[in-house]
């Protein structure tokens, strides 16, 4: 069963959230993407949120850039966890973005991640710690990928400085 | 007949858009005023929007702060001209209401307008010459408001040095 | 009959401007387009908005980078519709022209849009709007153009990944 | 059983941080509230990281404020769910709470809120979404949340300007 | 004869203003003060910076704020030195006058002075330092002005830490 | 006689700087140019700003980045007008260095103009109006300059859109 | 004999700068207080900074607001170890002046410390680090110190939510 | 024996933080280089921190980009004086890092430098100011530096204008 939803604002979104992507499918978690507009499909965005529950999903995952309304208008719509990604913007390289998503008001939450390609993965990493509340196996899992990304670090090696 | 529309999120943002009201009245506009919240009531909200234009409104003025998603996505919703006024924020000052106004995506435009008091009167003031277009008494009373206005600086003193 | 003036400080604006002239075009609205420079040509700039309303003119998109003084002051000398795009600068991308065009006093209007292009479509799909107050068939295209857009993103499609 | 952890830097981040305590509480959400310092007692942290899961924990909040480093050091012991919320510093208002919260590094996340009172709600708000995923009655309360909110926005008037 | 003109867009910036015609004063320095807004007496703005020259004028201090187009538009109509001061505005602090007064395109220069106090009353000793290179008188004034601020300076005493 | 000193931190800030050798070139005005760094050689700062005077100098331009501190450190020890230009810096892009010369203390002036090649070029043309007060044939020249910049602005034309 | 020596440019700095003051009286390490400006008595400051070493000091505090050159251009002067503080200033709250203080040239290091009182005191901690290194008794007071900061926080309780 | 400890969270860093390793390397002052993340090996980072001292280490200098957590940690676990560089990030070009590196609270010190390459080898300049203190020999051989620096840049020459 599909368990989170990851939606962006424009395919020219998906260079950023396919790292979400790739994080829930390295941990098997069934996902759906979509291309849903905040400003250019309103009523899909809302079709979306009313009817994710339902489907079972558990997280949402937004992308979107500039006045980035997606998470925030999504999360409007549904009372589910909706994780929000700020992809960088072209002038102002992600700050736009970043502040129209975390600011949201009392009583609305969007948990929001880092700028780009990072917080990207990092909501997929924390939409499976959330899944994993429930799914020992998951939460397994999620310890071994973070054992392993220790190993990796501990791995690494630093050059010499020629004389 | 009502022409221009004011909306804002919660009525505490009413210290700010009241100048916008103000002016309107001033200018013998007729407007409606609304608590409209894009994350609260995001049905009434879009319900707004689609109803503006068979109403007869010609202009919505929205006021928001923090992550501001209202002008934006009423915006999405008509095709009205929608003015939008950032609310200055307790923390970042309207710095990130700006941002989420203005940097909308091509396709759907916001106008928007200076942080706080000023934006909402000069977002008025907007309205006002939007509407002039098509209205001469109303072209008329811009002029002499432009005035008036010129008059009342060329009147200013300032004091003198004392010794 | 024109019924938009663009104007911009420089040629070299034109890379960004040209997309509101692009856009008034697909819409069939006729538009000058004119270099005018608040501080290189400050009596041209003066002389052209106190004419432009005499001409037909209903609004005037105005892009500028860097001080960006153009729109503001244009606004200063017609009370037509002024609307500001802010020109990318080139070490601090756009935020001084953007806070050059937004923060203006209250009294003297300009309705600002997104830094670059986007920017500068979204100025000229509002002049739109504008006009189509009190044309139908603009405005009509312009319900044409939206539902357009909504059936692009509609049609996109993310790109699986690979395994 | 307690479900819900809040930790804060300092005694003096409580009026910030009994925002989140009080949503929890409203849900009938039991949590324990504890002053954990990531620079004065990093020993302290690492332990409350490290035993969390296994006392039942669920999400742990965690507020701070300027280098703002205890959520994304929990996140870095832990793989609960682990929302921060920025607590507004004294000069530069939180947005260095904001950056060093948010900016996370591929690898571990941190759940990033608004600045402030607002965040903490929310954050708590954010937790009890989580929560509502395997709890039926708590999915239902946070509904009813969300329709009362809904209620009070269109209950609330406007005041007539006077003539 | 008068030599130095300071203009402000309003008798509200009266506050910031004073302290350049002060510095003058202190000097023996002859000044006007006029209040003309680059917004609201265009006009009246063009016709000041175009007969200054033929007035005797050597230098205009031009203080403005938020959008603060008074400095760079005297410029314009100027081959005179004209020295601006950012005043501090309501929510940015002076940071969008800032911007919008020293980002002066290539061609036409505004010397930039800090925000508030400190930049009125430094863009006044610079006026002096200017007019100092042909006037012996004043040059040695400020060379005394230099002396006694950096004998007041010498003079500052620390308190005693109480034990 | 040499009457404008130009120094920078570093031979690698002439690209910047040259704008304003070659304005002062173009106007016939002579100058030097010179090394000079405030943190590396702070006597040859110092004594460079002493002698500057009785050198005849009657304006020095500093360009620096980053910390910037030469123009204000050549003001603290001449009392001849300094003009700071800021140099773009690798990681801010001269938003540190433009901070660090406009936020003078009182008492202290530097004149600051825009980031970069802009800013440096606008700081000759300021030298050489300060200059002009007492030379007609001087000002005379930047009479003819400021109208061929007009010229060549009324002289630009813009492509037109293809169909 | 006295060991460190803590500067600022006003004697209005000693709001902040006495928690510098205070730390290191704490901790037995004498030091000396002084005005040093590096603007107006720019005389001063190299003397302070090249007499340092000879007479036994081995480390430098130095606070300054706005532009903030002091820390800089005493690390000019000396090769002993600098530590700036940035002092909030008025306008822009210490970002200008930790800007101007952290970002020195490859060459002349600046050790940097928080905005303000916090800054101030943390430049006193690390003082007294930096002797500890050459002095046991220093050392364990250091780690005395850090003990009884951390059983503070360990006894820091936080009030019950009134129901 | 080995002096100085540089670490940084990725040998992504070491383009970076390699000038400090540099300058050391010139200086003949021993180092150790490490790769020790914050957030992926936390447990080594406390080791790291906790077991310098007794390994001689005089100074620890930390590099890190983003949420930069790691100077600020290490600074947790030591008294040791411990040394922060901001590393560039991606989108926000070393600003979050820089304020989540220098605005540590009161009580555990951090000495700032600046972003990216510079900041590195000011860094390692700085512990060999501090080392200098007790080592007459390093204490020389760091006025021969400068010295060396400031003939370099009185070396500097400037290129002719062609005319």
């Amino acid at each position: 069963m599909i368990e989170v939803g990851i939606v962006m604002g424009s395919n020219s979104d998906w260079d950023v959230m396919q790292h979400a992507a790739r994080v829930l499918k390295d941990f098997g978690v069934r996902c759906e993407t979509r291309v849903v507009s905040a400003h250019r499909t309103p009523d899909l965005m809302f079709e979306y949120a009313e009817t994710a529950r339902g489907r079972g999903i558990k997280a949402i995952i937004a992308g979107a850039g500039g006045a980035a309304h997606l998470p925030g208008m999504i999360a409007a719509k549904t009372t589910l966890p909706v994780l929000g990604v700020p992809v960088p913007s072209r002038y102002l390289r992600g700050e736009d973005s970043l502040l129209s998503i975390v600011q949201m008001p009392k009583g609305v939450p969007v948990a929001t991640f880092a700028i780009g390609e990072a917080g990207a993965a990092n909501a997929a990493l924390f939409a499976v710690s959330l899944l994993a509340n429930h799914d020992p196996v998951l939460a397994e899992k999620l310890e071994v990928f973070r054992r392993k990304q220790t190993d990796t670090v501990l791995a690494m090696t630093l050059p010499e400085l020629d004389a």
